[in-house]
């Protein structure tokens, strides 16, 4: 059986966007783009929703200048969604749409750029392709900033959100120590069931002052024990910054984040008066032990600052699309790109390998940092993660500037009709 | 009478920091430790309260490649304070022991390193000086991430903030683009008075797709006329980026964030519910329009990311810095750096000249945004802004990195015995 197999290309990208998602598909259209193989290559409008309305982008006749501006350009380019596809045993009517589009369009290829449950969808579609006889080769492309996907070393879009992260705490760290009296800083950081990039605050700590307290969803938060640990170094150093995953939980699974929305009372304007986490905990520190205390929301700079992204990031996120493409056009269906890496007793020992994994072997599944990685106080991390994370994050971005500015991709998204 | 004074020097800091007020000192110092009028150059440890407190470190003994990296360091490297002189008329008691140790260190030159408030302390203790016979050259060299301060063109450390917020809002933007449904961003900026910052939100649509609207301290705020705004732009495009100042007010002078504060209860811990100006104005605008919206405030990343400086800025504040010591070696005393500028129809027509002001022409006043810089409607700033903006944003850092994160500088900060 020949493995040539000619037609044209979907690629789609879901969930929340990161810094380096981009260069994935800039890796993945360049590829497809000079594939004999595939004739066409259409973006779907907004993930798997825009299969699902017949919105596809037609990429072949984008500049290639602003399609190389891609690889710098943060959020996705493509449009995102988060639309959870029924088992099919179940419902089969949105695959059967799924598949009449794919027939319109002679699509033998589908990419799909995301996370756990992007790689879900991916799945789905790729197995109730097998199912209905239709041959497309399905290779799911990982993202995600949370660093949660199953089987592979790291995800691109992780490292350069702890790039700005622990970037930015530094920076945080060196502004907390100018005054001349005691104060604490409560940076939140994103990270709904996995501590990784919290986690990444540490790497502050390794060319001056950084961090002084971390916080994962791996461990159960305890509010007395936290207020303990803070005060200690208060009263210790008199400056206290500290890394807080929004996940965290207590000990019965309940998020921390739920009591920091509690318990709201309306204004008399008939608002709700909200506050998030950070800002929760600098209460209850202020309150115990009446220091002066800020909290610090990093919010959605984190996973969108391309102007601190990683080179190694963006380069391996590209490395990811390519590698789909040209996996798929030598036969490979059903499987994620995903990362093999080795890593040495300096920075410059890394190396990091492509590999293929089943489809259904990483949908669904939640990586979370080893526990043997989490100090024995719950409160840091161990060298060991730092080992993990230092080689992700070297090299600067290339990201062209006009007038000081970032010059972010500008596609034309001509819908094909 | 020979204008040369040989003696010692003596550099502080005060106010809030910024990205680029260490490359003002390291233009001082470096200067200093060169002059050969200038024996011992001493850093005052959290400004003039070093100086009170006779904790003053010993800048001979620094290594020069730390001190050069203070080009790129972030935050008040010799410390900060925000400590007020009272009018030496009233009580001179601060002012007597200061002159006593200006004169146990036979310090002959002073500079200090700061905003309005600096200004001010460095006013009086330059009158006092010369109101008591004791022959110290007293310049005031300017820092405000505010841009607040008067008579000069700009001041060092506005241009970063700006950059940095200018390129945070591009970034943010794009990624409240990436979902099919509508969304609102509100973005809270740094500037209690002066909507400088605020209005530099709207360098981020220079390069493709930036803030909507933009509100400053300048203009009465209306609270229904915002909502209004807001809720058009969603209507009409479904994405919203919205840059407001923390300084804004209603027409009765009352800042929006005291409602923001306001009517707080306490949860069952007995802590207070906090939330920003950002959030405060994001659940108005929700209760209102039922929009998706999301409040994010920069906080202290704005005025220490160090990492995304200005090269022009961190330039400027370096020359402010040396011309502050080379004026004073030549005779000059009792006033404040300053810049002159000349723009043309191209950023690159851009000039920067030293001018000396008077301090007492300096100290106390406040340059605000000029209202015909902000459109009719209140929203948003004009071209003028802009033209007057763009050349300050101009140049990437130098900033070294090791393993992909910020080199700062390091200080041993001896204190002299």
């Amino acid at each position: 059986m020949s493995n040539k197999l000619i037609g044209n290309a979907i690629i789609g990208q879901s969930g929340g966007p990161s810094s380096v998602i981009n260069s994935s598909i800039y890796g993945a259209i360049k590829t497809a783009l000079e594939a004999e193989e595939i004739t066409r290559v259409y973006g779907a409008a907004n993930g798997i929703i825009g299969v699902l309305n017949d919105q596809l982008y037609d990429l072949n006749l984008e500049d290639s200048n602003e399609l190389e501006l891609l690889k710098y350009t943060p959020a996705s380019a493509l449009g995102s969604c988060r639309h959870k596809l029924p088992d099919f045993n179940d419902d089969d009517t949105e695959y059967k749409r799924i598949l009449e589009v794919f027939k319109k369009y002679n699509i033998r290829y589908f990419f799909y750029n995301g996370g756990n449950d992007s790689m879900d969808t991916c799945n789905k579609i790729s197995k109730y392709c097998i199912k209905s006889g239709y041959e497309c080769r399905i290779i799911g492309i990982p993202k995600t900033i949370d660093n949660d996907l199953f089987g592979t070393d790291h995800c691109p879009g992780f490292a350069s959100a702890a790039k700005y992260i622990a970037t930015s705490i530094a920076e945080i760290s060196l502004d907390t120590r100018v005054y001349d009296y005691g104060n604490i800083s409560i940076v939140e950081i994103m990270g709904r069931n996995a501590g990784w990039l919290a986690a990444s605050a540490a790497l502050s700590n390794l060319n001056g002052v950084g961090v002084d307290l971390i916080y994962l969803p791996e461990v159960p938060f305890d509010l007395d024990k936290f207020v303990d640990d803070v005060n200690d170094i208060y009263e210790a150093k008199g400056k206290v910054v500290v890394a807080v995953s929004e996940g965290i939980k207590d000990i019965d699974g309940k998020y921390i984040s739920e009591y920091a929305s509690k318990n709201k009372e309306k204004d008399k304007f008939g608002h709700m008066q909200m506050g998030g986490l950070a800002q929760y905990l600098a209460n209850v520190v202020k309150a115990r032990t009446g220091a002066k205390i800020r909290g610090i929301e990093l919010s959605l700079l984190q996973r969108c600052a391309a102007h601190l992204a990683s080179r190694t990031d963006y380069e391996e996120a590209f490395i990811a699309g390519k590698a789909a493409v040209i996996n798929a056009i030598d036969g490979k269906s059903d499987v994620m790109i995903s990362f093999k890496c080795a890593r040495g007793s300096k920075v410059s020992d890394y190396k990091c390998e492509i590999e293929l994994l089943p489809l259904d072997k990483v949908a669904n599944f939640e990586k979370k940092v080893p526990l043997d990685w989490i100090n024995n106080e719950g409160n840091n991390v161990t060298k060991e993660f730092i080992d993990y994370v230092l080689p992700l994050i070297q090299g600067e971005t290339e990201l062209p500037k006009v007038n000081g500015l970032p010059r972010f991709a500008k596609l034309k998204k001509y819908i094909v009709r």
